[in-house]
């Protein structure tokens, strides 16, 4: 047996997120059809994490063993990545493979996950950006929303971030960054007055959907319907009746994984 | 009789370009259609040119005159412009419409047009780019192509770089400027290995699918297949056959058209 390491881009649209269900098409049924299609073999993903249902990756590490003698041959020629990439659909693409040791695992091992949050301030629709943005057309105050991600910072219990049907276990995370960045017209499909808000969390590892939630409250925030200190309050109280709507999932896109 | 100017915006993939064709979904029956919804009026909108099928547009204006009193009244508040793009699809927007002479005319009165096509280097697709760039795997010389881009500029006769089913007429134009960008990490959504280049032309028109043939023959020089000086040779010799395969449509945008 020898393990492999992955790393998987896809756009979310269109897709039932990262695992399989049945009679639903997620990156890993696909992924795994794919390569059993390629290698001549079964196998099974391990991702190093999940995504919801039209959420976004830039990159998306994965570890898959690779058994027999064949797919191993098949594996290590140098147009592997070209025959994977051309059986998987245009919204998903494999950007690397290599071995690695077998006692690596790709949910285990990682040391630290980047996800990032795209707003776009807009009144109107921007067709270019339109499934990979929250649209939000009014103001937003960024200062207020810059001082209200302070509170999160550091390890805490991140209950009321979390949604109510998570898997049960510890709630306590480790936030180590966040950064709201200045707002910028959208990269290479500007249209007037449209704006790209970017917000990037850097963690140990997120709760199911943590970030939307959390983008969720700092957008009410923002729009000043709750005060910056009010964040204290949701983190502190653990319930997560007291966190606002959860931001779509169209907006999130997972940059990288560490390890 | 009031004449309005109108600046739309739209993705083109799943459009057959702009004009009206019958059976086909183009932008002029899509927002026509929506602006009968909206003002109660049938009206024609008048572009400031075509585009093809798959082509993007960042600004492409257009006219239409309003007749009714109702229609005029609709128009003139100010959530018509909102109504408008409710009832446009996702792929289509609208991004502001006002009040002008009524002499003027969306493609009579064109002074300047703005193209930019970008071109994806990279080995693997990027799902997030796929329907917006011509992507190449293989290096390309932006030198030589730069070099070749010379020959263009200034008033010629474009008759080598018009499709052949272009309507009869002077092949005369003028090109004022063509910018080779360096090539960059395609922005917000940049996957290991991938650069994207840019390409704008600036001039007073354009011919029938005359950008993406000059792209092609850019294209060639970049890979080395043709020297730069070759250019010159296809120009100069005015026919269709001379130039090399036109550039994909889902390559191109129009970026704006000044008046």
């Amino acid at each position: 047996m020898t393990r492999f390491f992955i790393t998987l881009a896809y756009l979310g649209t269109g897709l039932s997120g990262f695992q399989d269900q049945p009679g639903k098409e997620t990156v890993q049924t696909t992924v795994e059809r794919a390569l059993e299609k390629v290698l001549g073999e079964k196998l099974r993903i391990i991702p190093s994490g999940r995504t919801d249902k039209g959420v976004h990756a830039i990159a998306h590490p994965a570890h898959f063993d690779v058994k027999s003698e064949k797919a191993l041959a098949r594996i290590h020629k140098s147009d592997f990545l070209l025959k994977l990439n051309a059986v998987l659909p245009d919204t998903i693409v494999a950007t690397s493979v290599r071995e690695t040791r077998n006692d690596f695992h790709a949910r285990k091992s990682a040391d630290a996950k980047e996800y990032t949050y795209l707003i776009l301030l807009a009144t109107h629709k921007n067709p270019f950006w339109e499934d990979r943005v929250w649209r939000i057309s009014k103001n937003l105050d960024v200062m207020a929303m810059k001082k209200a991600t302070r509170h999160l910072l550091g390890t805490h219990d991140f209950s009321s971030f979390c949604a109510s049907d998570a898997a049960p276990g510890s709630k306590i995370k480790t936030i180590k960054n966040i950064t709201i960045h200045q707002p910028l017209p959208a990269p290479a499909f500007a249209l007037p007055d449209q704006f790209l808000l970017q917000i990037s969390f850097i963690g140990d590892g997120f709760l199911k959907q943590m970030v939307r939630s959390i983008v969720g409250t700092l957008v009410e925030i923002g729009l000043g319907r709750l005060n910056p200190e009010h964040m204290k309050a949701i983190l502190n109280g653990k319930d997560r009746k007291l966190a606002n709507r959860t931001a779509p999932a169209q907006g999130l896109h997972l940059v990288s994984v560490k390890y």
